[in-house]
Order: C-alpha cells, then structure tokens, then sequence
C-alpha cells in the first residue's frame, strides 16, 4: 500500500553505537527515518526505542525485514516488534452495563482518531447490544457466574480468535478476567476508575469520597494476573470539592475515564507503548 | 481595631431555618455579612457554614458574642468556632534538611498572602539554622533518636507553649510526632510528598517511580495519630514520564509540595476550613 | 410534583442585611433552604446570590412566589429570576459538520447528566442528519449564503417559536448569528474553540500553531451581538508541544470542546450562571 | 572534566540517511549517545535534533569537534550549536520590585535544580538590593527614562560584557528592551504575566478581570524586538473564578509566573530548546 509505514519498538542491554547501528540498518537499506525517540533507564541498564520509517523506497520486501534485523539485534541481545501501518487492529471491546467508553471509543475510530476495526463487543448483560445494533457491531452477551466462569472464559477465548481479534479493551467491564485467560490472550487494555495505585479493587468513588481526597482520577493500563497492578499506560485527574458526593464524583469520573481509555488505545494502536518489567515507554 | 471582621465556623445537625437564624443573628446585632457560604452533607445529615462580618457597626462587644450566640446554637446542637481577624495567629514551623517549603512559607508570609508570625523554626537537624538567621527567626535544633523521642516531644511542647504557638506546620519534618503529642498539641498540617491515599508512608517517590505512574501528587492534611490518614485540606498533581528518574520525581514533588502546603496554610489561616469526622469543608 | 425545587438567582445593590431578608423571605413561608450561595463584587457594588429550596412544605403558591417576592426585592433595586426544577427546558443544538458535541450533548442528556429535552438539531449542512434519525431528533436544513442570512434568520427564530425552545446551543455551527438575531432569541451559548480573547476570530487551530503556543484551550459563553466577546461561563485547556501538528491541535481540542460546553450547558440549566455586565458568577 | 558531555543542537532540510549520518559522526569517533531525539517539521521541511553523548572516550578534542562536524553539516545545509556540560553559564536576571521570581531562580540554582553562576542582578529601581546583599550578588540600579534610555541600555550591555554574562533573563523587568539592544545581546528569556497572545502589553491581570475569564496563564519566552511576540518556551495556567478581584488574580499568577520561568531558564541552561523562525522544539 502506498505511504506506509514499518515500526521498530526494541528494548536492548544498553552499550555504545546502538542509535547508529539501527538508524544504519534503516539508511543502508533505503528507508526515510520519519520518527526516532529512544529513552535510556540507566537503572535497569536498557535502551529503548521506537523507530518508524517510510517503505517506499525500502528495499527490504516485508518478510525479510525481521530475518535481517535479527542478524543485528539477536547478537545485542536486543528484544523487538515489528509492525506495519496498513495492518489494521482488530478489537473487541468488553462492557458492562456502562456505555461512555463505548460509545466514545466507537465515535473516536469512526473519527479516524485511531485505526482500528471493532467488529466484536462482548458483555456480562444484555442492556448495551441496542448500542451495538445502532453501529452494526457484533453482540456477544456472556454473562458470568462465579460458578461458570471457567466456561465462560473459553467462549470469549473462541470468540477473540473467531473474531482474529488483536487486543481487547475492557471498557469498564468491571469483571475480574483470570490469570489462566491473559496468558492465553495478554494483549488486554483496561480502564480503573481511580488514581492507581490509591483505591485498588471495587468501588473506588465510594472510598474516595469517604477518604475526602480534593482530586480523583483514572488509570489506564494493560492487564495482568495481579489486579489493577499492570503496566500503566495513561492516567489523568480532575479536581472535586466538598460539594461532590459520590455520584458527582461516578459523573466526573466519566469524562476522565473515556479520554483516558482513548488516550491509551490510540498509543497502543500506534505503537507507541513499549512495556518492560512492570513500566511502560510511551512514545510521543 | 479598624476594619476588623468576625468569622463563625457552625456545623450542626441539619434542620429548616438554620441560614435565616443565622443571618439573623448577625444583622439583628447591626453586623454586615461579607463571606457567607454553607454546605449540606446529606449523608451526615450536617449542615455546615462559614459566616465572616465587619466588626464595625456590630452592636456586641467581642467577649459577649460567643455567649450570645450560645443562646441560638445550643439548642441547634450546633458545634462552632469564633475567629478574629486582627488576632494575627502564630507559626511554628517545623523542618528537617529540606529548605524548599521553609523558604517559601516565610516568603510568603512577608508577602502578606497570609497574616501571621513566624517567631519559630524547629528542626532534628542543625542545616537550616542558617536560613533561620538569615530572616532573623529563632531556630532549636532538636534531635530525635528512637530512644529519646518522648522527652524531646516535651521539649517540643515547652517550646510551643513559650512561644504561644497556635499553629504546627510540618514543613518537611519527615518525622513521625506520637499521638500523645498531637493529643495536647492538635492543629498541626503536614505536606506529605504523594497524592494520598497512594504511597502512604516512607519514600513515596521512589515508589511511585517503581510502579510507574504517569502523575505524581502532593497532599497537605492536618495530622493525626493515625499515619498520613489525617483530613485532607489540599492536593495537586503534576504530570511525569519514563524520563523523569527518581530525582526528577523529587524536584518537581517540590514545586508541587509547596504550592500545596501553602495553600493548605492560607486556608486555614483564613478561617476557611472546617473539619468533620475525617473530611474537610474548605470555604473559598 | 414530589421534591421540586425553586431557585431564585438574585442581583441586587449591595446593602446590609441582605443575606438575612432573602433567607427570612424563604423560611418565613415555611421553605427549606438547600443551597445558598453568594457573592459580592466590591467593585461593581453589587450583591449576588442563588437560593434554592424544596417546594415541599413551601406555603406560597407557585404563581405567588414571583409577586411576594416583588414586595422585598423592588424596594431594594433587585433585579431576579425564579426557575422551578421540574420545568424540564427545551433546547436547539446548531451545529455545521463536525459531530463530537453533538453526540456529547445528546449522550449526556440521556445520561441524565442535565435535565432537558432536545426536540430540534438545526444545520447550514445536511451532513449531521443521520445522527438526529439515529437518536430520533427533528433534523432542519437551512443552508446560509451571504444572500439569504436576513431570510433564513427569519425562519430559524420561527423554528424555536414552533419547538418551544429555551436555549440554543451553538455546538460547533460555525456561522456568525446576526446581532438581530440575539436580540429576538438572547438565550445561546456558544463553544469557541480557544482560549480567549486569544485567537478570536477564524481558525484559531492554525493560528495557535502558528504562533507555537504550548497550551490550547477552549472556552464556552454566551452569545453577543459582538463575536466571541460575550460572558465567559467555562473555559480549560490542554497542553500542546512541537510535535503536535495542526490536525493534533483539532483532535485534542475536540476533547476540550466538548466537555467545556457540556460543563457550561450544565451549569446554565441548573441556573447556576447569573450574568452581569460581560461577566459571570457560576455557583458551585 | 571527568563525566563531561556535549551537545549538538541541529537544524537541517529534510533529507533520507540523517539519522544515520549523525549518529555515525558520535559513534566512529567513540563517543556514546545518552540521549537523542528529533523531530520533523514537515511543513517547514525541516529535521531538528538534539544529540548529547559522553566525552569521556570521544577521540575528537574539543576544538576539533566543530570542524570535523562542519564537513558533514555544511554539505547538508545544516545550522547546528555545540555545548559542553562542563561550560558553566553566567547569567544575569533583571528585575523591577517584585521579589518572587528573582528569590525563585536564585533557590533553584543554588537547590542546583540548574547549573548555572548568577554574578549580577540589573534592576531599574533599588529595593531588590537587599535580596542581592543577602545572598552575596552584585547588584546594579539603572533606573530607566524616557529621557535616558539610550544610554542606560549601554550601561547594561557593558555591564553584560564586564560580568561575562552568557543569559539576561528578564523576571519581571517590567521594561521593555529595545530593539538595539536585543540585536546585541539576543539571549534573553522574559516572562510575560499571561497566557499569551491573550492580553499582550500592560496590565494583564487588570484586562483578564475585566474580560472575566475562568483561567489565567503566564508565558516564558525569548524577548524579541516584537514586544511579547518572541518564541515560546513554556506557559502554565491555573484556574480563577468569579471570587478572585485581582489582587487574587496576582497572587496566583506569582506562583506560575515563577514556576514557568524556571522551567524555561532550564531547558534553555540543559540546551534543550531548539529556536526556528518564531516556534520551539523543547526536547524532553
């Protein structure tokens, strides 16, 4: 396709020359550098970086692209991703009975805010499949027991690889997803309606309103095993007052978690999210 | 004096009248209301207000209006405290080796953007003495080991007695003062460097950066015998990224602290907060 | 109608005691006073306040509130209005082709975020017709020209006599409205999408982005015969840098649009904006 | 210096292979890239970067450095500047009456948020002299007429020369420059007291009451012989209400007046800021 674009996203043992090596393996190969950022955590002894270029031009055909580097990577003991511009994601947005992330993630790709396809929405009750209808999405209502989840949770597994899904995003599915379900299908992307790591687990509004806080937010961060304590992508606050009771906190929450949510999918979307240990490299 | 003004901070159980019985009082003594704002917590069922007005005019002398509005809140149930506006309060401020919050407290008070006298620096460590004389305030070093912690707190206490100290901030004091001591001594604030209820407790920016958030907070509160869980009067956040290492964390947590604190300080010199169980109403 | 409120929104010449004669006039007659607030621009001289009550209880019929009410303020040159919760206010949103309030708006109100029906989208495009079917909303075409102003004008005022409209809602239309026009319907807000008075006028994306600035905004406010000069009601912002290209600014500046009008379509239907002079007091 | 860096700054037409090209000229002469980051301005066709690497084990000597870069930037069209980390900037910071910012960048630099010496201190009026006096600078009253404005300005330039000043910065002048001057000495970064272009020229506070907006700003940027029109280098704002007169609207404009200097004087100090015709790439 015209225009497009190849990504680099590497994590490497940091040691001199490694911004010239992987510019070199972009210019000597006739691709146009249109975007470079690279971060060092001088701690944890990593270099970092993002790289997209231009494939017109390149004289690498896409197959080869990944054996080529890995002459240059795998001896750095480099980790990396490789990704394409016209490779459109595929995602399945999970909801509850909430419908702001839903309606705003939808109205966002239609916007071409992001690139992306949604052919699949998955809930635990029925009330948002008229949502659904309304943008001619596929509904999957499966609701969970505490006796059915294992069950349930194959469904959803046969459902995202129907689907060809590539990453999911819990659009406040307030569900716990089990250990077992992410390492089958890591690629998750939630929404927790707090400032992490204040106000872990159920009802954070609720707690923050008993705890009198003048400020509350919301966190957006790829999910693991271990509840609400992935990698965080995004997070933003608002201000509230004495005058805020619980609901008016639950509506200002709102506003924070769809912008959030959005601000994280479209970095992820974009490559821009580069995950290592417990933190992420966002991009810019 | 001229121009003085009077301050009643009421809560009370929440019943019909109370905003016309209370404006009644004052403009049936001849008083102009200048500040009057109230609010409602439905849940506590208290209604709580913040009444401030010119002296000139007003048909009581001073010693008689406490007595006299006994009369109207007693029977209400109502719990409340009378402020004057030229009884200029005063600080004792407490530090260890950071000089960031200290400088900025006395240069704002010397700005005037709050009315009071600072005539007192304590502090376990000798460092700051030196800024202590430079703006002519007296300084006692008071070292704190873990086994000389109760008679040095009577130290504490013998000094804040002798200087007639009516406010205890916390400016950076990163020491823990025992409950026995905010048992005879209670209006003390503290800045505590995190957006709490994150963090509570030592080293919160280094763990901050460990769970790698994207903001980081500031929160000043008055304090109490339960650690860092004292009502909040103020917090703010700033935004950081993966570049911001665990002193960069440190340098911009100061602007952030002391904005906070001095907020929290203005405030509450102004007779602008009220405190009920563990919550605050901040007037503004 | 159960638990129905009345506000009375009050602008008056600053004078002694008038805290106490609005809240008597209230419980005199039997109300309960759940918020009250108030202000005083020293300045202009001027008191301002909003008092809300429950009606239940309140022995003054509804059509006798207004000339009760007449016997104290007039004395006193107050100029005021009186609104009942359970008048459920009519509003037209205008809009051009850009959809993001739009659906914002119509997301809240079904949200309950406010109290309102949205019975008209009027539109110099057809584009957004497809959105008004989708949420079962009256959808009108009226094109302008340079030509045609004066007669389309004509109708559109027509349009809201026929609807019944109390507030238009300029979400993004794009077009000047004549002052002649504010004169026959003066009740509109409008999004403009800066910070102003910066960029006032045309294109102020571009022009932010020309002028590098590291920080857009977005500001709601009534309409006046004098472009983008009229009372401001909300403005925010959000943070730009040179990597943010023109379409950065657009995508970004949606965001604040929306939830910038939201906040002051908000707080203008729950009569809490009271307009004097250019300025605005929003009581919180 | 042992751990000394250096950093080239780089303004280059937009061309394939610059990347690459620029990190070969560290990396085949020894050196090790700490950071680099780039950005593209594709209306201007331009590539910005900023490269900083460690000396130590650089084969190039520092005078040498400029030249052999020369034969790669010059074919290129390149503007670039070199820095090292170890050249510590003298700066001199001007003032009017005003204390805040002046106190501000001398805690920082000596808190050594900053490296950079602070020899002198220009004022057009002798209060601040004290501020001088107690922190060992020296201080130069050069009081400002219509009349002598000429020669005053010689005064300062030869006060620039004799201190060896290599930054002026302007906190809180309230003067303006001339022309001539900046043509002779152009390094000079001012804070402006509001979010410009919003309120150029006097008395922003004053204009921004008076216009009732809901947010206040201040701007730091390079002084230009266009008053207020200079490249931006960084603006914060913070919210005001109809409560804040201005005096309110000054207190709190202090707080980011000081905040969003010190941010810009050091970016500009860390040789982070990168100038193209009125804009800024500030790299992170």
């Amino acid at each position: 396709m015209k225009n497009s674009k190849a990504t680099l996203l590497i994590s490497c043992p940091d040691q001199r020359g490694l911004v010239a090596k992987f510019a070199n393996f972009i210019y000597s190969n006739g691709g146009n550098i249109i975007h470079a950022d690279q971060h060092t955590d001088f701690a944890a002894g990593l270099f970092l970086t993002r790289i997209e270029w231009q494939l017109d031009g390149f004289n690498l055909p896409r197959d080869l692209i990944s054996p080529a580097f890995n002459s240059i990577g795998q001896p750095l003991g480099a980790k990396w991703e490789l990704h394409f511009s016209d490779t459109v994601p595929r995602i399945a947005i999970w909801v509850s009975r909430q419908d702001h992330c839903l309606f705003d993630l939808i109205w966002r790709q239609r916007a071409k805010e992001f690139t992306a396809e949604i052919p699949l929405i998955i809930s635990n009750h029925p009330d948002l499949k008229v949502v659904a209808d309304q943008f001619g999405i596929d509904f999957q209502h499966i609701p969970i027991t505490k006796d059915n989840k294992q069950e349930q949770e194959a469904k959803q597994l046969e459902l995202l690889r129907h689907y060809k899904i590539d990453l999911v995003v819990l659009a406040k599915y307030m569900q716990i997803v089990s250990a077992d379900f992410i390492s089958q299908f890591p690629l998750i992307i939630n929404i927790h309606h707090s400032f992490l790591p204040a106000f872990i687990g159920a009802n954070p509004y609720h707690r923050a309103f008993e705890r009198g806080v003048k400020i509350i937010g919301a966190t957006a961060h790829y999910a693991t095993a271990d509840l609400d304590a992935g990698p965080i992508i995004e997070q933003d606050v608002v201000r509230v007052s004495h005058r805020d009771e619980v609901d008016d906190l639950v509506r200002k929450g709102k506003d924070l978690e769809r912008v959030v949510l959005a601000r994280a999918v479209r970095s992820h979307l974009q490559n821009r999210v580069l995950v290592y240990g417990n933190r992420t490299v966002v991009f810019e």
